[in-house]
């Protein structure tokens, strides 16, 4: 007999044999019946049990042969009753949290350190399935516009190409780094494809113990040539995300139910300010290089406001804080006053920064001058400047971290708690 | 002007302006003409150039506005004539490699050393379409089949969860390993979703120097609860290699006709052979533990001849060659002597071992017992036994290694060819 999966259940014939398999979600015990709730990935089944009948504890694995039975009280119309229940496996152990309750009331460590358990909560597993839409939806809209799916390595030979905070690795007895972001590889087959994005992990040796960070994250990247400016990479970005949210509401309808996820509507155009005018409008001092994380959130509301937009890109950042790669504001031969500011973004997300991205240089002699402008020496790029003395085209991208992005739509106030088994200072379990 | 991709030209109305973009792929001085062959993402365009123009030397990016103009003897019978042609970057220094002859006539190191530069070569460059389509495939059929994409952590906390040749890395101070596999927690997580895959790196600090091993490469795995056997795991598997074929073909036509790429066709079934029998049928020793590189082969020229396909799956490998969470071949409650061999199996493609798979143990009782005989400590795997301990169903998967895959795609000797960025005991750049 085949398997009919819970949601299915309501569409069973009454009277028709089913066969259920699934964890036991919640036993229940009323005066007059008990029953047996049935999860499986689809969701719950309620199974009517006789008298003294003997139902495995809650968490074990079982099967339910049984009639598909019309009850207007139970979910969906139908319940099974009859039941033959057999454990496919021991009598599982009492979870660290009831799954069966509504909402789970946990605390965040208790939530972790049982990541295999608390996951199988119906609201915690929908936070997860935000993700994988998410994932769906970014890949399907770059395969449509003629991106190339690339995977680049995540062992690096040095520390100058990943930066500060790197983690290193005994590699055959030598030195090696993990990559920061796949950003040299991926600018690298600019080169080769035109445009591409990974998905993939990178690392961060991130010494502080906040909210918003993470030692392995999951960065959705994206790169493109032929650009004119960073313009060209936000008009990406934002098919990327209007994907990304198009993927959530065909395939995880019922996750954003569970978790009254805020799912965003992306405009068609996502507003614009520069870096200038944003310090001007936030009261900051013109000379500052950074935004802080409470004029970011002046800034959302600004952007809600006043563009009733839950984005906003913050566009020029001051080049003294952007990558040596990243492209100044003027496209003139010679350096002018605006060459301050860089052909790069910050796009926010209800007033914090979900995506950096930018226009790169491409001439291989504004390599030369940059790398030298830092105290470096460009031969110790060499692998990565042969793309440029090759021929590239202008380009740029962008980079979305994923559990940022799940955390904005459930607006859960860390990270972690989106995370399916983070990574930080203190936690490396399970 | 909107940008014409080469591939479209031979649709422009003759007489119309084009603006091309794209690497000068060829500069050709014939008596009486000039041409320039423009490459882009879709293919190459021919440019004819007035006498004495300048033309940027080969691998410069440019942009080219001219005339479509109808030419029978032009690829696709539309040339660009009247070019004015704008270099988008400096002159381009000589490639390593002549990108634009048909065949690129370059040793494996030369490929390795100039990588971003070498990957340009449209041959070269349709390898890696081939496995980018194969991952759409790969997602593609999964996800329809109801499976989550999961995102596992690569940092691990104990060796004894990856067991051999791992890289121990400078975690904060205190050592922790890079995964081998995201075994432990797609396991974990068909607690959760059932059905989940990951597509992403894997790290293995193998010292031997080969054509098939790298230290770094892409595993495409799979895992779903609910199964009856390994049957049940090899009848995904066949579907999701069909679907890999079905989206070469779909979305890589053009990369199937460059490289001349072998796709197979995927039996409705892939015939299966006992371990013990195909020891049997090459002639080997009926207490081997293993199947030579030869023995493969001969299996491999069977199952071609025997049934028509390409693919082999040998089950029931023994137990004493597999890890200890492998299902052992009875399905009784007591140990049968049947039990020497295991749920398990390795796929053949063309004679070579493409993919492992196979049932898990799913009791807890069964891990306790199984981590002792090993003489471990079950202690040391706590926090991957949480999820066993709180009901897991009976489940299986396997992992496709997408670098051997492509290579017996395109029948590379070595895994390096149609690796973007290979890694292994000597390489860490570019």
């Amino acid at each position: 007999m085949f398997r009919t999966m819970s949601a299915e259940l309501p569409h069973a014939t009454p009277g028709s044999p089913v066969r259920l398999q699934g964890w036991v979600h919640r036993r229940r015990e009323l005066a007059t019946v008990s029953f047996l709730v049935v999860r499986d990935r689809t969701g719950l089944a309620q199974v009517v049990v006789k008298d003294g009948a003997d139902v495995p504890p809650e968490e074990t694995t079982v099967e339910v042969v049984g009639l598909a039975t019309a009850n207007p009280q139970a979910p969906g119309g139908i319940e099974v009753t009859d039941p033959v229940i057999t454990a496919l496996t021991e009598p599982a152990a009492t979870p660290p949290v009831e799954l069966w309750r509504p909402t789970m009331n946990a605390s965040l460590p208790t939530l972790l350190d049982h990541a295999p358990v608390t996951w199988r909560h119906p609201a915690q597993r929908a936070k997860w399935e935000l993700a994988a839409a998410s994932l769906r939806g970014f890949r399907g809209t770059l395969d449509a516009a003629g991106f190339t799916e690339i995977q680049t390595p995540k062992f690096v030979a040095s520390a100058t190409e990943s930066g500060a905070n790197v983690f290193q690795v005994d590699y055959f007895g030598r030195p090696a780094y993990l990559a920061q972001s796949p950003q040299f590889y991926k600018q690298q087959m600019v080169g080769v494809f035109e445009r591409v994005y990974e998905v993939g992990p990178v690392f961060r040796a991130e010494p502080h113990d906040t909210v918003r960070h993470l030692a392995e994250y999951v960065s959705l990247d994206a790169e493109l040539g032929f650009i004119e400016d960073h313009r060209d990479v936000l008009r990406v970005l934002r098919e990327v995300l209007a994907g990304m949210v198009a993927a959530i509401h065909e395939y995880a309808a019922p996750a954003v139910a569970l978790t009254g996820a805020r799912v965003p509507v992306v405009p068609e155009e996502i507003p614009v300010i520069h870096f200038r005018d944003a310090l001007a409008l936030v009261g900051a001092a013109a000379d500052e290089l950074d935004l802080a994380p409470e004029h970011e959130r002046a800034l959302g509301a600004w952007a809600l406001t006043e563009h009733g937009s839950d984005f906003l890109a913050v566009e020029g950042y001051p080049m003294a804080k952007r990558p040596f790669y990243t492209h100044p504001w003027s496209r003139q031969a010679r350096p002018t006053e605006e060459d301050r500011w860089s052909n790069s973004f910050d796009l926010l997300f209800r007033g914090l920064e979900l995506v950096t991205g930018g226009q790169r240089l491409h001439r291989p002699s504004a390599y030369d001058e940059a790398i030298r402008a830092r105290g470096e020496d460009p031969a110790d790029y060499a692998s990565y400047l042969q793309a440029f003395e090759h021929g590239m085209p202008p380009h740029g991208g962008f980079a979305i971290g994923l559990e940022r992005w799940t955390a904005r739509l459930v607006e859960a106030a860390n990270v972690r708690e989106v995370t399916l088994f983070p990574r930080d200072l203190h936690r490396l379990t399970p």
